[in-house]
């Protein structure tokens, strides 16, 4: 399929000492050739964030002494852009990033850094995915999630991938045997009712910790939210234009 | 139309001392009552990042001292949660978010605060405006993006808005007087192509900064970039829905 073995790029937002990316790297390694460029720290939820007003720093990685492994200071799409432009000699022929500790269904596309750093290959042309277990445990079981990354990532590499969309893979708690199948799915329309902890430090000023209750109110069979709450992974077909062509039409009648 | 003053919350993502902000609490004064909620430096390029593993602080700004105005620590979307959240004694009628100094056109909206903060009010079901200038100056001239704020948010609270989207708007640098018109636009498929500037520091160790080419490389008449070069102030209606639909049978063939 490919003359050379194929080239796998591997990132995520938990930062390079995470287990989950410990899990994603064993599991890709049978692949191809695997460069890791991963946040030097945990960069949860910072979306699609880049560092424009602050240098970077990007440097080895003795986590894996074996592979070209670097940590870097940045955001998971400044790893990318990295990676693409200072690490490696040609463009990889695979994005991989996670494994998220914690789910990225619905909305939470938008917030994780996760899939942030899949949507960014994706623009850059290379068939990406993102992959998240439904577990936040720094020690969770990635054996279910192992098992899913090695099955997608075997179909990905043998058809062909469609053009500007990378793939949102959610793969829920269970054990290997418990997982039901895979459905292509839609990012269920469900929201965080926010809440804020408002605190007060030593010198009684207010302090606030984002919290908040995902309201899961779509339940309906084609979502990523119903697969995972029946057993299944879940995969969301996720793009970057963001524009809502079915609005043009109407907009165009306010006479603006 | 309404029976109350209209509600109009404002953020940006330059910060709250930023010109561009002022500019746009200045535009839509006449329409309502404003209260903002923005960061308190910076925050260009986090995209819909938010803050999970830091506190968050917010305090009342001298700069605006006639109005409820707060700058916060976090970033665009914080700010959006923290004003719904902890400010805002009902939902706001309109959240408009900028005037960003700088483009955000094309593929920029997903690395863009102002448009991430303004898709972060449609999650909450509020009417949505980001408005960005062609002119990265923090000492730009923002004439003719007032006139557009005010002739974009009369038709924005005299019409029913689409649900479950916001609107991004990119105007020209030109005067007033030689704007063309509006355009109703789909978001241009153009990138950037990175490039960073390595660099040495005093003990001899690498750091980078992120520079880059926006490759123009899509130049129909729909498109958002065709309208600004065009002298059109451009308008894309922005969906928070990222799943590519078109995707969704080609990967059921997969046989995953």
């Amino acid at each position: 399929m490919l003359d050379k073995k194929p080239l796998i790029l591997v990132t995520n937002d938990d930062g390079i000492q995470a287990k989950g990316i410990s899990s994603l790297i064993q599991a890709v390694l049978p692949f191809g050739e695997v460069v890791v460029v991963a946040p030097d720290k945990p960069q949860s939820g910072m979306g699609h964030a880049i560092t424009v007003n602050d240098v970077l720093r990007m440097n080895r990685s003795p986590l894996y002494p074996e592979l070209q492994a670097y940590a870097c200071s940045g955001t998971p799409v400044d790893c990318v852009k990295l990676a693409i432009s200072e690490v490696l000699d040609r463009k990889p022929d695979l994005l991989v990033s996670g494994v998220n500790h914690g789910e990225n269904s619905a909305s939470n596309v938008l917030y994780s850094g996760t899939m942030s750093a899949a949507v960014e290959g994706a623009m850059e042309g290379i068939p990406s995915i993102g992959f998240s277990l439904l577990d936040f445990d720094p020690d969770a079981d990635f054996r279910g999630a192992q098992q899913t990354v090695k099955k997608v990532v075997e179909r990905v590499l043998s058809n062909q991938f469609p053009k500007s969309i990378c793939l949102n893979v959610n793969i829920p708690q269970l054990p290997p045997e418990e997982i039901k199948g895979i459905k292509i799915c839609r990012q269920a329309k469900a929201y965080w009712a926010d809440n804020f902890d408002k605190r007060y430090d030593q010198f009684g000023k207010p302090y606030y910790w984002l919290t908040g209750d995902f309201n899961r109110d779509d339940w309906s069979e084609d979502t990523d939210i119903w697969a995972l709450d029946n057993g299944y992974v879940s995969i969301v077909p996720t793009q970057f234009d963001m524009t809502a062509y079915h609005a043009i039409s109407e907009l165009n009648q306010w006479g603006l």
